[in-house]
């Protein structure tokens, strides 16, 4: 695309010239997020310092480029392609916006600019017994705008819930550039809030966050405890939830990838596991000690080979940190790894991994599995070399039957880590024709134009053939 | 209006004729809702069975009387006007679609019928250990749907939040009469729940709901405690929640109050108090003796007059009677109450309080409190006499004076009542233009037609003048 030199200079105008990237070296590097099957460069990247100049960079988009589309991009942590500009356009990249503003203690609340990394919101609000309780793997890089944008979980979502439930109140810039707000302690009116969250920027550029604050729990404890078999292990975390207690966490790894952390970390992992349960506890000690009890009973109940609990926070780091490492880890085995993020009710969860385990073998792939064992939240890793397109291409088919299982499960497409590209043509068999048509009505009275984000969430199945999506899947004998 | 013969024919064709009510008589009982201050009678009511008859009926309308309005309708027992046919049309009430159709245990989760009341839906699950969390002082006689339509709260939101974070899921049927779904176990693309959660069926017709359900308590403790000043109890409210205990409820009533209930029920109740605070803690033992120790210590540090923890069931239930009754014994100073529904940020309850007592003087009217307190949600209750124009009239400009306090205090217009069309005319004190404007595409891209539940929810002043909307409102000097 050529871009009209007048529009540019507008930019420049607005945001500083160092702040308007056009080299096509300084593109390649927003090519992409960290799901790096779907690349596509953007033909210019912005990097705006406010919500002001936000609305005045798609204001002049509007005006002088109406049918350039504006990406808006965080860290580019995210694993299902949600900021990448598929349609080729404007990069807006918000991670100059990293201020938290303000910390309320007394209501529990914090007002930060959306660059702003989700663990640098939790340090501001510690010092007042606070924390942001979604705790996405990527925390460290991840900004509240991404986790916003594809409604991020994290292991503590079991107690916790999602970004969505922590969220009061947005505000930012919509399609035509003005400044506009949704939700807040304001609880009246139609609440916008739920439908922005997880819309990937495709209904509006959100800025700034008013979030909920979580109070820092007073004793946290966490275990790690092996099994035999992952159908044994997956009943015991069944067992724990039906007895009635909610542990802050459980996370489950198989055998495969506890191999490769422990080859990678000398952890002292024990290596003839077939899955590794962490679970962590929180609240007041007294409530702990009732819970511990029941948790250590369905542990013993299901097979448990052994278990322990972290005697102190060294130590509960170090269990963490075999989670935290997974997914590097595997790198040991092969130098990509697809990991996918499918939901199945928790009470499937054997019948899932059995399902997955057939279809690595049909398609001759190794598939590593992490789980949010507590919520059904999967994530198989598909291991594979990119410079092998057969490969890739079998890796593809198989992550499309691993979700369409997962549907059939009477589970969902996405856990955590959103629609995007990614599984925008998987859609349709999670959702009716009907329920797809009522959200694009959404999509549509709030951008006509299609301006933000094209290509992402609702499949528009009409300009499928010219999207610039998922370069890989050419390689599939595709509908569309 | 009349009526077109042929739609009344087509309607009793799809529910059957004894379930199509036309008589004057028959339409006044659906005339208002328990926010009996708006009235206006429905052209027509009808009383489907199912979600396939909604959707005839909505198709029918749509088909033979476009123009004529389609509001949904549970039990009535709303307090903001939100199922009253303010523009006459069709009265669709919902209440035959009463089934808890299943409960399971394991996913924790009910489908229901939206006619199902809230009390049925957490008997139903009772033998299973667990409840539907939301609990409306309404919730033996109010339905589900109700309880969805204005996103209802009660004493327990305090810790376990409002209708929408208890709603997995919606079905129903949209403004061209076809069935749809959002939500779910899916949460992959555009949530719309969220939205309609709240939306008193201006977007669509909500007819079905898969509920999130709450594992029962494992003890309950309700503690009766006694102030010498309504500011003190706001501060020992304030202090508990800062020290990081989340009580399960936190229920405050004013002298006046709790005199009415004393003169009603006998309860023993302390006359002398200024406020009478009720304080429940739910959890394992241990966990609470742990967060009692605390809540004695806030109450003492501010002034408590006395308290004392609940011995057994009976005398809980007389703490909670004294509460659930407070309305009621209202009635006994004056025949009627407008009961308002603002909220504010709890740190600045005093502020309210006071605030709102000035505006009583002012207006030389009495009113009682009864406050959500731990979570900020007033309930201002003003007694008159209706046939007292004159007084009517105090009553509605001090209830917009108090709501627009609340909104000046930075808090918003509805807790849990809704907007209605008691606060429609408020909107636009709690949201800027462009906000509404935001919301305003929705609505009109989901109900072109504007057939649903007209005149609710977002404000059009346009028409304002034609609405027939709050009647009692014609004796003020108004804009529009």
């Amino acid at each position: 695309m050529v871009l009209a030199a007048k529009l540019v200079d507008a930019l420049k105008a607005i945001v500083g010239a160092e702040n308007v990237l056009t080299d096509a070296f300084d593109l390649s590097l927003y090519d992409a997020d960290a799901e790096t099957l779907d690349t596509a460069s953007p033909d210019l990247v912005v990097l705006p310092a406010s919500t002001e100049e936000v609305a005045a960079v798609v204001k002049a988009v509007a005006t002088l480029a109406p049918t350039l589309p504006v990406t808006a991009r965080g860290a580019g942590t995210g694993l299902s392609g949600g900021a990448t500009c598929v349609r080729g356009g404007l990069s807006l990249v918000l991670t100059r916006m990293n201020k938290v503003l303000h910390v309320d203690a007394a209501e529990r609340a914090a007002l930060v600019q959306v660059g702003a990394t989700n663990v640098s919101v939790s340090r501001q609000a510690e010092p007042h017994g606070l924390y942001f309780a979604p705790d996405p793997s990527s925390q460290i890089a991840s900004t509240i705008g991404g986790n916003i944008a594809e409604n991020a979980g994290g292991p503590h979502t079991l107690k916790y819930g999602m970004t969505t439930h922590h969220v009061l109140a947005l505000r930012g810039v919509n399609a035509r550039g003005e400044v506009v707000a949704v939700g807040g302690f304001n609880r009246g009116g139609l609440d916008l809030t739920g439908v922005v969250i997880g819309s990937e920027g495709t209904l509006m550029v959100v800025t700034e966050a008013l979030l909920r604050l979580t109070p820092l729990a007073a004793k946290v404890e966490t275990l790690l405890a092996y099994f035999p078999t992952v159908r044994q292990c997956g009943q015991a975390v069944s067992d724990i939830v039906a007895q009635g207690v909610v542990p802050a966490a459980m996370e489950m790894i198989d055998n495969l990838t506890l191999n490769a952390v422990e080859d990678y970390l000398g952890l002292g992992l024990r290596r003839d596991a077939q899955a590794l349960l962490i679970i962590e506890l929180d609240g007041v000690e007294a409530g702990i000690a009732c819970a511990r009890a029941i948790v250590e009973k369905c542990l013993h109940e299901n097979g448990l080979l052994e278990s322990r609990w972290a005697k102190n926070a060294r130590e509960r780091a170090d269990i963490w940190k075999a989670r935290k490492t997974s997914f590097g880890a595997l790198g040991r085995i092969a130098p990509h790894g697809y990991v996918l993020d499918g939901v199945i009710p928790r009470s499937r969860l054997a019948e899932a991994i059995e399902g997955i385990a057939k279809i690595g073998e049909r398609h001759g792939l190794t598939i590593a599995n992490v789980y949010h064992a507590g919520d059904g939240n999967l994530h198989p890793c598909m291991l594979y070399h990119r410079e092998d397109q057969a490969e890739v291409a079998r890796v593809i088919s198989a992550g499309r039957e691993i979700l369409h299982l997962c549907v059939e499960l009477g589970g969902t497409l996405s856990g955590e880590h959103g629609i995007g590209v990614e599984k925008l043509m998987e859609m349709e068999s999670a959702f009716g024709p009907r329920d797809l048509e009522f959200m694009g009505l959404i999509k549509t009275s709030l951008d006509p134009d299609g301006r933000l984000n094209p290509g992402k969430v609702l499949p528009q199945l009409k300009t499928c053939g010219e999207s610039g999506a998922r370069p890989l899947l050419r390689h599939q004998q595709l509908s569309c």
